[in-house]
């Protein structure tokens, strides 16, 4: 119950989950769980139609990763992967984890909350690693996030408020980006384009 | 001159600097120098005004620290400490290092170049340490650091266009925010209010 309240005021961090299928194939999506203080615990809110609800309410297993890479929470966020990313077993045997990351947590869930949608699940950390070391803080790389989180959501906001968003993120882009940012700005920028003519 | 060409477009990492003085005091600045592709070096643009600077250009050592922690950012690049954070000696017995942080990077400087306003000095890292890890990627984190960066502007913003961009800032933060974060907003706001007051 303690661990519960936590969870409610808990920072939610964006990451990458990975689940498996019962046929055993990777499934990968970003992800927003909200965590406790000590990292121990999560508290996931997939859709009940996703693959990640489908393959968590099955399996039980699944591997939150940590990650630092504006591309890769882009390309999670938004589908796009020209190669997918590599992946390797954790030591349970009963999920998959990313091969390249900051660090990971294998969870288990403990609870599933199914009265509302999205459904609320309580993950428990059973095993975790540390792989890469944080980049740092770099203003480019959080533009990018939100511009990505803006073309999720393409058919919800009007296009001239979306444009002066999107605008307004390429100054810390245009001022602060390394090469992997300016690559990342520029596939959103694409795949917004994409989205608004189809819609 | 490879190395130079990579300063010019890597991404600017923001952290805190840590310098010593002639007699010994410690320095903390929050510094966004571009950084390398390995990490291995930096370019830092301090004013030569400031405390930075001077305790460079005499000791020429000091430590990039990697923090993903909004609270402390925000304390210094606002100067708003209640205690003062607690530093370490670094190995070399050149310069200090903050205590606690992710990690961070000892740099001697290697060139100064004060013919314009602000400087540019290079930096090679000398030793290295990670201390803790990486919490991930959060919003609110994120937003907290783009109002601090709007604080430091207030005299430069007219208030009502500060207002605005704080308003839009305080969503993430109302929608991914932990205690840390949220306390750290709240702290941004207040010295913005007092700012606005005394300009």
């Amino acid at each position: 119950p303690e661990i519960r309240e936590q969870l409610k005021s808990g920072p939610i961090i964006e990451g990458i989950v990975t689940t498996l299928s019962a046929t055993g194939e990777v499934h990968l999506a970003a992800q927003g769980p909200r965590v406790d203080e000590r990292g121990d615990w999560l508290l996931l809110r997939p859709y009940q139609s996703s693959t990640t609800f489908r393959n968590l309410s099955q399996s039980r297993h699944g591997v939150f990763h940590l990650v630092d890479d504006a591309l890769i929470l882009v390309r999670a966020a938004l589908g796009l992967w020209t190669d997918p990313p590599e992946y390797v077993a954790t030591e349970s045997g009963r999920t998959a984890r990313l091969k390249e990351c900051c660090s990971w947590r294998e969870f288990e869930i403990e609870e599933l909350d199914l009265a509302g949608e999205p459904a609320r699940l309580i993950g428990r950390v059973v095993q975790r690693g540390e792989v890469g070391s944080f980049a740092g803080f770099n203003r480019a790389r959080h533009a990018v996030i939100e511009a990505a989180i803006l073309a999720t959501r393409v058919h919800l906001i009007p296009a001239a408020e979306l444009k002066e968003q999107l605008e307004r993120l390429r100054v810390p882009v245009e001022k602060t980006a390394g090469p992997r940012e300016r690559v990342a700005f520029q596939l959103v920028l694409t795949e917004v384009e994409r989205r608004l003519a189809s819609r």
